[in-house]
């Protein structure tokens, strides 16, 4: 293992598994969403930037390997794959007139407690490729030296590999009294979280460039936020204030002790599009293709089904790690105090909705 | 797909999952009995007859890829793999003088519904190279073409990939009335094992064919009979008898019907080692390096461990089977039958185990 990586997450990293009704895999339309929003920009980014003959496509008996970091349990890496295959392809027939394309090796990632057992059966009632599994944390190597044509990596980035430690530390400038999230309103802890995203997004850019051949491709879409706003400003920012409030509304019943609330905080930070651009650049292995942000379909639908999926959907997210840290009942009142303040406080944060971006960044691997 | 692939084996053709004192990982210690008689013939194999210069190992960037067919959930496949690296390492410095070898990457193949959360967890509490999971039957293609320079298979192939279903028709002269196995006592039931046996096979060798490189080896381990012995003359003969007789005593006792009992054989088949060696040559895509039959230390073992790793180890392999077949309550009595009758019966099963061998075989893929 190289210096800098990591070797496995805290197992409540993992999305909610199984197929029941509070799956991930039942309760993930808005993660679907940013896939819908992005697929034209993946079939544009491959149409103008993917070169299958400097790649060495020359044979009709090579394959294209992709990968999907931070897959969670389907069914959206499916429709991500998918479409990427579907560009590739197009791409192959327009370079190669139309000679026959040899076919595809696709490698499914996330942290080794991922439920990959239903990953494995969704995938298999419908496959058309070559698939494979691939469990560890993407803040380390998972794919021999190169190896990989194209990577994916969708909603995923702006999750860190441990939450900062001097945001949890009553002894620290950095210490996050109050807050369950980097709310953009402490320059301190501000700068603590932003210190380890940086550390993070350098680790997986430095595992990947190993892996992807050069003039590879890798698209990354994360949540952030548009330059010069806060988290507390954003919709998205403000719902994790509300969860933090549910927890404080814990603390006063009694329910955990005010130690217990202090020391948990979201292992999430939403970056500028500003930042992200710097610390691509001071990697150095990639070239910036592309860099945009998505427009989501889901803020277009009615607000029942906004708020429907604002509550399932983070319950299949969030619902591990308060488990891990309060214990099953808690996160279960929790969820249900939850529900109840996101209906009535649900205007405020919608009205706040587009003032949270999802980024998509189309990276090329430089060829050395 | 190709002709004769298959795309999915029933569920129940996996092992008992989870780690829990019933797991296959917990009760699997045959198994791994029979991984550890072949670790020499394997370092002997890849001594002589792997030549990683014929293979294109020229430069140390290659990657060396194994996969192991019919892994389950561990831990005996790490053992094997971990011994096929241990060779191959040796073979490198070997043939290129101590020159670093830039390292391995392995992958775990079994069924869909194999616990393949298990065998991930397991795996990355050690990890020394890359690994991948590929979900499906290796009754098809599950790697691109010329990818593979080690397959390993080890007590698998004696699993049908299903029933013949002759063997379960009334009006068929190879109906198999009052016997839940391939006995060697009716010419037709073994005349229809037998081709379903040679087909499955077949179609095993071909997919691997494609998967493996000219010059690349394959270890197969799988459960036999000396030419000649009958499957009722054996000890694992005898001790599926046994278990047929618990079943018979439920159909007599009312619990189950008649007809529920004669729809049920088990997807096994016990080859002789000549009966392998003429479907290796027909196929036609292997040369047969070593054909040889591996020693068991398991029987050299006290009276009282045989019986125990006889009844857990059964039931890790068949409860998924019979409680398909039977429900979990008629599969629960049937195995608490089957301990009482086999600690009755011990030494007549123990008597003949020498009767059954463990087949290894040692292949190595034509170059075309």
């Amino acid at each position: 293992m190289a210096m800098g990586e990591i070797k496995e997450l805290p197992k409540s990293w993992a999305m909610l598994g199984g197929d029941g009704p509070e799956s991930y895999t039942q309760n993930s339309s808005y993660q679907k969403g940013v896939v819908d929003a992005s697929m034209e920009m993946v079939d544009d980014g491959i149409m103008e930037k993917l070169d299958l003959k400097s790649l060495g496509f020359e044979s009709t008996k090579d394959t294209f390997r992709i990968a999907d970091f931070g897959c969670s349990v389907g069914p959206n890496t499916f429709f991500a794959v998918e479409n990427i295959m579907k560009a590739v392809q197009h791409k192959h027939h327009a370079q190669f007139n139309n000679s026959p394309f040899s076919g595809f090796q696709v490698f499914f990632n996330d942290v080794t407690t991922n439920d990959f057992n239903t990953l494995f059966k969704a995938l298999h009632s419908n496959e058309k490729y070559f698939s494979a599994g691939l469990s560890g944390t993407f803040f380390g190597r998972l794919l021999p030296r190169s190896t990989l044509h194209f990577a994916h990596s969708s909603y995923c980035l702006h999750w860190l590999s441990k939450v900062p430690k001097e945001v949890l530390d009553s002894e620290s400038p950095a210490w996050n009294k109050g807050s369950i999230q980097c709310d953009g309103l402490k320059k301190e802890v501000t700068k603590a979280y932003s210190a380890q995203f940086q550390s993070d997004m350098n680790t997986f850019l430095k595992a990947r460039a190993q892996e992807i051949v050069g003039g590879g491709l890798m698209v990354i879409i994360t949540g952030g936020l548009p330059d010069g706003v806060l988290m507390s400003q954003a919709g998205v920012g403000m719902y994790y204030d509300l969860l933090g409030s549910c927890l404080i509304d814990m603390a006063e019943l009694g329910v955990i002790s005010e130690e217990k609330l202090d020391s948990f905080n979201l292992p999430l930070y939403y970056s500028s599009s500003k930042e992200i651009e710097e610390i691509i650049k001071a990697n150095g292995n990639f070239s910036i293709e592309r860099m945009d942000s998505l427009s989501h379909n889901i803020w277009k639908t009615s607000r029942e089904t906004k708020i429907k999926v604002s509550v399932t959907g983070g319950r299949a997210v969030f619902q591990g790690l308060l488990e891990d840290h309060f214990g099953r009942e808690v996160a279960e009142k929790t969820f249900e105090n939850f529900e109840t303040k996101l209906a009535d406080n649900f205007s405020i944060i919608d009205g706040a909705a587009h003032e949270h971006i999802d980024h998509f960044i189309l990276l090329k691997r430089n060829v050395n």
